[in-house]
């Protein structure tokens, strides 16, 4: 599987994306499943991809090449000329649709799902930074204020952090920290995602960034977050009481005669109805 | 969906369950998950379940009556008179087996799979305390001092802290506490998971258990829990230094030019090769 996530503030774009690929438990290789296409003061843009790696990765070169067509005499649209994210976005939409013309039967033949899942981002001059969710069929959704972030594979366990933390203006290393999170607690509850990592920091209107790194198990500031995220926690988990079973020891008891929800029923007999 | 999970310690067992039902997300209710089966110095069980509620409520109406009969003239084993937790748990396999029979033909007809997932723990005097995850075809695995714990539903979310957490040394309370964590993370990120929760605590060798709660919105401690845990958690996320791209001004720098991970080359141009 993969873990990937990508999120848009009002500072600029973080993307992270771990590197494992599996095809059973018995076949885990390492594949890097983040592309920056940059041409400095022009256009700067990610491409985080899951699913189906042989489709991601015919996505990813037919996309170097995609055009669109809208008009016979016009000028065909590709990521390096699009004049809008949205309109790059079509162009690697059509990408998808040129794979799943080329391999869906087949596919389908041999009982595999068309299934592949991408996250574009980034900014072209002329116009903000924007986020896109790209799904098989080529259709895609845009982040916007209410819903920042996007993730592609096994976005379950490192959710919940980021709907704890992540806002607007949460500043960009800070964002960053968030996602790095996010992946260390996936990496710890499913072994389908593993290192090394990619992350990218993207500053709002540079349009270019040095702020890409692998982060391998080696990596010191992410051995000393895992270490100290893994630590705290249990720490504040420690300075939380535990329960207390009634009122007489603490103001916050546990046990609570009053409320409409009442405790449940034993059951202590054969003969006993449930309801 | 739900949330339910199960621990098993050296010291007792915590089972807590959500109590959210959705057929789509038009067709949400309350139906609690969670049965205390209970003679006071003899035996305590506790079923938990997630999937299809038709099938989940037969299952539990059943198990009420289910006996196995092994030889013809042997006494016919029911959860009453089980003489152990494993042929406590083969009798709630069968009564899965008894619903299978009568409805998964119907169910499948409909495009219904036949999909129930129980978790089962208990005492019986004689033996020690065993906890049982317990599947669709009613087959079961039992929890081992490796993996303490079961969970059924919607189990990622709140997985990481549970991993994090829980050993066969933790006392019950704590365990507790643990539990309702992992249950408010699942909140937090799921809408098919809700209020309110129903917790049991058992102790040891006790057969019995006083400490049943049905915790709502009001509950004074899940209330300073919720509170506590997403303050402190976030304080804790503050703690932590965030990254720094260079070696010069922190001792654990983010960007590390040795390594046999390089960072990912940029695409520049149309023209350029990705590998």
């Amino acid at each position: 599987m993969t873990y990937c996530v990508a999120i848009k503030l009002n500072a600029g774009l973080v993307f992270l994306s771990d590197s494992r690929t599996n095809a059973g438990l018995d076949q885990i290789s390492t594949f890097r499943k983040m592309i920056v296409y940059e041409r400095p003061d022009d256009r700067f843009m990610v491409l985080l991809s899951a699913g189906n790696l042989s489709i991601s990765q015919s996505v990813r070169e037919i996309l170097q090449v995609e055009q669109l067509k809208e008009h016979p005499d016009g000028e065909a649209i590709t990521i390096w000329n699009a004049k809008s994210m949205f309109d790059a976005a079509r162009v690697l939409g059509a990408a998808i649709r040129h794979v799943y013309e080329r391999d869906a039967v087949a596919l389908k033949q041999a009982g595999v799902d068309f299934n592949v899942s991408l996250i574009f981002g980034g900014q072209i001059k002329g116009e903000g930074m924007r986020l896109f969710q790209v799904y098989s069929a080529g259709n895609f959704i845009e982040a916007t204020p209410e819903t920042p972030y996007f993730q592609a594979g096994e976005s379950k366990y490192g959710k919940p952090v980021l709907d704890r933390v992540i806002t607007l203006n949460t500043p960009l290393d800070e964002a960053a920290k968030c996602a790095l999170v996010s992946m260390d607690s996936t990496l710890k509850s499913n072994l389908s995602v593993g290192l090394p990592l990619d992350l990218v920091v993207y500053e709002a209107n540079q349009f270019q960034t040095d702020k890409v790194v692998c982060i391998d198990e080696n990596n010191p500031y992410f051995r000393m977050l895992r270490g100290s995220w893994g630590q705290k926690l249990r720490e504040v988990f420690d300075s939380i009481e535990d329960p207390m079973w009634n009122g007489e020891q603490t103001d916050v008891p546990l046990m609570l005669q009053s409320g409409r929800n009442q405790a449940l029923k034993k059951i202590t007999t054969p003969q006993e109805k449930l309801i």
